[in-house]
């Protein structure tokens, strides 16, 4: 296989560093250099907890862009130095994978137009984790066969939106399949209020439990008649969105267009 | 083992077959005689769907229990009708199994000092499945350890009430032995409303699940730091009662006294 | 929606008279006569259990056929019975949906050719819920993501065969998207024989686990870094089957080849 | 509450570091010293990571536990030397609490006749997470109702043994209050060899699910006519254990006898 040269930004973080070593761990991923607001021309190898690994650290990413051959930059920064990054890239030919969840829809349609204009792919994941989109995807191809569907959420208790973003993501995904229907009994009546959870404007029910000890697990459960098909994904570390990081690396080599949200290009 | 003789009411219904059904099973169980609104003076085997069974039916409780000897009556008729065969019962010195839920507070006590004065022991069940009882109580147990808990019910979607009596109860049983505790992130937020569930007056969360297809469930889940427990019940039939039937009619012989709620016969 | 005219065969069995209310119950469904082999020439309406129910009884299918004016033949009989109906719908022209397994290759070969030279649609389907063809279909898709995979299916204890049908069809599917892999630790080791379960030839495990009081649940759990996926289906009951004979009719009336395994119609 | 004076030895290991932290987090408990075979002399809060935390550091534990009033000594070393903590301390009057399983019968015996002489708590539990030993409990609590269960226990996929130590200290729980049965069907066959598991001297079946992604997970599956009831375990992280250390040392304090296995204490 063809040796993928990476550009990695933001490698001390916590998803930085587990970039750095699915990028070790990947015969045909090649870590060519990283950007990182501090550092600026030391080796990643000088830094604590990269032992033997040797790449360039550039402050500025224009520069780092011009000096360094290379085909991806995998973007762990923040929401706004992300979006600077993105657009640099497809400037300079680079295929952007981008985590961040910062880009409103003019800025989407604008580097929409530059990807296209540059033929350069782009591909921006709010959510990495490859198992979950799959959940979503699952659940959307089984709202065509089964109306009646709940969705309930667990995480942990320091959590402080309800519902989540994945469950009201995958209430949405659902909706586009699903025909509509009340769902329940039509006189079914809560004896304490919020027994049957948040419903969404298309009436599927979404039940948030918050629970110290957990991490972020989600169940999709369709009932129909005599039977349920449930679909469940457990997230138990940051180490699972690499998977999908993987994924986009690999697929953005053969993009010419920018592509938003993963279940995109998982089949 | 000795033989246990018993009078059924009600041997025409769904839970009275299987209680036939549990009778035939059961070698040290006898079928004495069954108390009917209606077939009085016929013989069991004389019905639809009782092939062998020989024994009488009565149509007057009283004539029935002082023409047969008998050590247990079960009764699954109406809860208007129960009561009225449960005090006979225990007049006559035979033990009531009752599922009935119909008992006041008053009429409960008025019983309690009739099984006392006649030494006769009554069980009344409003739950006759041995795991959904064990689920509360090993529920009330993890309490003690556990503070953070909710509780998800689902049912079929032809349930009108929610939160299930069964999640109430829970919920209930375990305040009894829980530190009291304001769960979730204090400042948690519902985008929509009734994200977190039901929230009963000691803060416990209870998540009302209705679908077609499903039968009677309900799952308890204790949060503690990096890990989580969890204990289910899964009903999927009227023949989960007869488990509790069956230890009530064996319990109820060495039993002076009435019992009100098979979680304080089970061990 | 125009009406689809359907004779069913056995309407008497289980399934059959899930069949009849499905059939009651869709408005674009119309039962136009039975075929049984005894019965002959009452009306569905003499029969027990099918009051208002007005649908002619014949035994002699060719007689039915020519006679009765059908778009779909629903076959619920033996796989001997079956396969002669099958054929005989083709051969005038009404698509018959079959649930048995009773074809061998050369039968299925035979009326592959038949279904082509009348141009007729044909659906034989091993296994009618639609519930557990999604499951398998989702984990089909999900190993092209996830190559660690195990299958627990779970199954009342009068069930002779372990593992089930439906978890050698599924780890069967499974191998056609999975890279190869050797799963578990390459040094595990069972210190009692058959803690890793059935291994398929294609190193996919499966454990059968057998309880009274279960009916028919199999669970797909998928294993990546830092994450699991799991898909589960619980059939509940034999009515579970009508979700895909009702589809089977819908899409059938589209058709002009046959079509072994629903998977091949459920998008 | 009165508070408790500690000991740790161990504070740089894994455990030991949350030791540390569940010592800071709860008010009544004080970490009066650290037993380390380095930095002998040092103070805790010399060392990376502690900060703040001013304990002194011990080499030698006799000297530790003359100079040193404490009440209890948490020891998360390594079997050898925690062997030879666990007996000095006690000598000295200090209540210890040992996570190690390297004590065998003999060394035991004599520990339990020291604490005897000494009036003084042991407790040595070889697993210390609160959630699954009730979950152990709890199975053998159901045990005495439902005679057909069935273990399943998932892990990661570095894990060498199947069954689990868990799987199989379960199963011998189980067994001590199950009256013994054959399960599953009688004349059931296994077409491929292993699919129903492990089987334990007394017929209990055990599942080994090893996958990547998952950390450590039990499920205990109990089956009766028409219900099942399942008690499951999820350990998420290391973390978990610090519910049992807790309670241990909160419960030492009213012993003066050894205690082995945490499922001796809690009720």
């Amino acid at each position: 296989m063809k040796i993928i040269k990476i550009i990695l930004a933001g490698p001390r973080g916590r998803m930085g560093r587990e970039a750095v070593e699915l990028i070790q761990r990947e015969e045909h991923f090649e870590l060519v250099a990283c950007l990182d607001r501090v550092n600026e021309g030391k080796r990643l190898s000088d830094l604590d907890g990269f032992p033997q690994i040797d790449a360039p650290i550039y402050k500025d990413p224009v520069k780092c862009f011009q000096e360094i051959e290379a085909d991806v930059l995998i973007d762990l920064t923040t929401p706004e130095i992300g979006k600077i990054h993105t657009k640099l890239a497809v400037e300079h030919g680079i295929r952007p994978v981008v985590g961040t969840t910062g880009f409103n829809e003019e800025e989407l349609q604008e580097l929409t137009e530059l990807a296209d204009a540059k033929k350069t792919g782009v591909i921006i994941a709010p959510n990495f984790a490859v198992g979950a989109i799959l959940m979503m995807k699952f659940a959307q191809m089984a709202a065509k066969h089964f109306q009646d569907v709940e969705i309930i959420e667990l995480h942990h208790d320091r959590k402080l939106d309800a519902p989540s973003g994945t469950g009201i993501k995958t209430a949405e995904m659902i909706s586009k399949t699903r025909t509509p229907k009340q769902q329940g009994h039509p006189n079914e009546e809560e004896t304490i209020q919020g027994a049957r959870g948040a419903e969404t404007k298309d009436g599927i029910r979404i039940h948030s439990v918050r629970l110290p000890g957990l991490v972020a697990h989600q169940e999709v459960i369709f009932g129909g008649e005599g039977q349920s098909l449930t679909i469940r994904h457990d997230s138990y570390n940051r180490a699972s969105f690499m998977s999908g990081v993987k994924l986009a690396v690999e697929t953005i080599m053969t993009l010419d267009v920018l592509v938003y949200g993963l279940e995109n290009i998982i089949e």
